[in-house]
């Protein structure tokens, strides 16, 4: 995987059978490389751990990932081997794993054990995930939305390095801007609280928490042999630490592109743009229940905005109808500018208008890329996935590179608009009770 | 528009400026076309309408659809022109409109204003849309997932038939199963949830209620002049009737599937599979949460589950974890021959488990469906379409051919698994209360 990845440094094989692996020296034990070594990657049977483990640190190693399986997630035996490993650590080398698929760090050239065609390039987000699974269907459907990564870090059973201990070091990386997790047990409640209350001061933490239902508490259970914990502690825990709550892996995609692509903004005004009359209804209901303000237009903006809409089947309302799914671009380029330019609201949604998904060399394109330019403002698309027909497929190619093309200028692309306006809710809710807790005074 | 999408009995174009449109001779009069005419198809402006549906029904024309806006939804002149029609309508000709797309009726070869690309084939689904919009945004979404149409109508503003006649008319449709609907405003609300209910007993209706917010609410009343109602008496609606209420036209269309794939079950007991630790455990949250039943498995069927499985990152429980999203097409078929034949699930929901994503003549595809059709249990796949890379739009190619195979084979599938599992608790739902309503004691 390393190989493959294209790791730049120096790289050992270690293995008693074989003299050479893919073209690379290989020696029979750790003790047997002639060079100093920074980091080691055990994949060995359980049993065999411990003593690799030893063989590391006797070689001065100053870390390990241990991806081997079988350990407290299975078996007393597992559990009394993990220990094991933990002693050794105390001694003096780090321990990521065991049950894990490692660390993706695309600054320093190494990827998870799956992870061969995650994206090189680096970028302000990082995850922990006690799962492997997780750690690397998350970077790649993210990777999918343009979002980048500064590490990746799939912990498993966390017998020495645990989620306190990534989220203390996170906190201080300069690459890392928003931390996201996948969190099932956590060995130190207290500290854990501590850190999301003090870090969600100066970066977002998103988390995504498994095992909070009693299905789910069961298969926490035999996944990382960890405790789910009760929903009502969890909820208090989000509550007070203002760290964000997110329920499935989806949510936790949308609203890191969210906090991507969003600064903080007071009191937002929303404005939605749709074409036809139950998408733009649909598009307030969605909006109010997730609690982003639609202003209503005044009469001078809706005067401003009748010449540009329709003369029937539209409106100058907020939400904007727009007539049509697939409506001329200077009508949109007039009732953006008109609405941004009145500052009755601050962000616009596109709601599935269907022609901005033509092409980044369309003029609907260019449209929207002008006016977010310009004015400076977020602008927020939606364009959905779901014409799924096998004989679509053309049509889903030119909508992917317009994505990729709206995500290239700043402009965050959500699959659904309700996917959209909870992750835009989550944003702002995160942003004003931080404000809130900075202005409380000092209890010293 | 007819003649695209192939209508074989014969059309008179009206007109009186042209001699001949699209190659048929065309009459500047409904008057002077010489054989008798069923429906009409009115596009005029809203000032001439209500003449020509005057000289409609001299004609002896029996319906017509008003496709023209301009009517009730934007002044009080339209509001006079609309009541006009609808005089003209009780002298003994029935309309579909003003304000909509028409009638989508694959059977007689006619379909809405823009659906020239809707399927040919009937099927036993029904849509009614005070929409044009979700008139034709709904079927098309809803084909690419197998979905078929008895008949979609938009009718707009209603000035004459009503949802409440087209809902009765779809009761007695032998040709739907199933209803749909996306409703803004109620004409007779009592009449409205009296047929609610009655239709609930034999037919579901699932239903998008657009405007019960105080956004939504004002957007109703641009676009179709409704009132929106208020959520609390909806709710109500809702509960008491055993209408089926969805939130978007996603979760409408993911309702329909689950409605039309799979028959009622009481007391559904589910069996989710997933390939990972994390998968399974936020699997078993969603189902939770939603208040689908994942049974524990007993000694026994853990017993025969472990040898099927590998030993270490995976879970003989329930989600049984199968170790990695792309196992070995015989683990899965294992693992689902032990859980169905043990008795203790009886529900089936394959958690994107990616390799079955690899074709339709793929071994994995060729387990699934082998084990619908031995064993007669439903079987649930969630297929994601979230890995969307430019780069894989032939894999998102081969994963729609693979969709379709499954949905030729009666096996529905969803975009995630929190909408399959929303939509499995609706179907339940509606089925036990149906059990509980038709088992009370005759009131008279």
């Amino acid at each position: 995987m390393l190989l493959s990845f294209g790791y730049a440094g120096k790289t050992y094989p270690v293995n008693p059978h074989e003299s050479e692996i893919h073209g690379l020296k290989t020696y029979p034990r750790v003790g047997d490389i002639p060079e100093p070594v920074d980091f080691a990657t055990i994949s060995v049977p359980a049993q065999a751990v411990p003593e690799v483990v030893e063989e590391c640190l006797a070689k001065g190693v100053k870390a390990a990932q241990i991806l081997t399986a079988g350990f407290r997630e299975i078996s007393e035996e597992g559990e009394r081997l993990e220990r094991q490993v933990a002693r050794t650590a105390a001694k003096g080398i780090r321990i990521i794993g065991p049950n894990c698929f490692g660390v993706y760090c695309p600054g320093g050239g190494v990827t998870i054990l799956p992870g061969s065609y995650l994206p090189k390039e680096s970028g302000p987000v990082a995850f922990i995930s006690q799962s492997g699974g997780y750690a690397i269907r998350v970077p790649r459907r993210a990777s999918g939305l343009g979002i980048r990564f500064s590490k990746v870090i799939s912990y498993g059973n966390a017998c020495d390095i645990n989620e306190c201990d990534l989220l203390e070091y996170l906190s201080e990386d300069e690459e890392t801007r928003i931390i996201t997790g996948y969190i099932e047990g956590v060995k130190d409640g207290p500290r854990f609280f501590k850190l999301l209350q003090e870090i969600s001061k100066t970066k977002p933490v998103i988390l995504l928490k498994g095992g909070l239902t009693r299905s789910g508490a069961i298969a926490v259970n035999s996944h990382t042999g960890s405790l789910g914990g009760q929903e009502e502690v969890w909820d208090a825990v989000f509550k007070q630490s203002n760290a964000i709550r997110v329920n499935d892996h989806e949510e936790l995609v949308d609203n890191t592109l969210a906090f991507l692509h969003l600064a903080p903004q007071r009191e937002r005004q929303v404005c939605a743009v749709g074409g036809g009359g139950a998408i733009t209804v649909t598009a307030a209901d969605i909006c109010d229940r997730v609690g982003l303000s639609l202003p209503l237009f005044s009469d001078e903006l809706q005067k401003r905005l009748l010449p540009i809409i329709p003369r029937v089947g539209a409106s100058a309302r907020n939400p904007v109808d727009v007539g049509s799914p697939g409506p001329p671009p200077s009508m949109l380029r007039g009732v953006m500018e008109a609405v941004l330019s009145d500052g009755s609201a601050d962000t616009i949604i596109i709601d599935e208008i269907e022609s901005a998904a033509t092409g980044p060399q369309s003029e609907m394109a260019q449209v929207l890329v002008d006016i977010k330019q310009r004015f400076g403002n977020p602008i927020v698309m939606v364009l959905p996935v779901e014409a799924i027909d096998t004989d679509n497929i053309e049509r889903e190619d030119t909508r992917r590179k317009t994505r990729d093309y709206y995500l290239s200028q700043g402009i965050p692309v959500f699959l659904t608009l309700a996917r959209a306006a909870r992750a835009i809710a989550n944003l702002d809710s995160y942003y004003q009770r931080r404000d809130a807790i900075s202005s409380l005074p000092d209890p010293a």
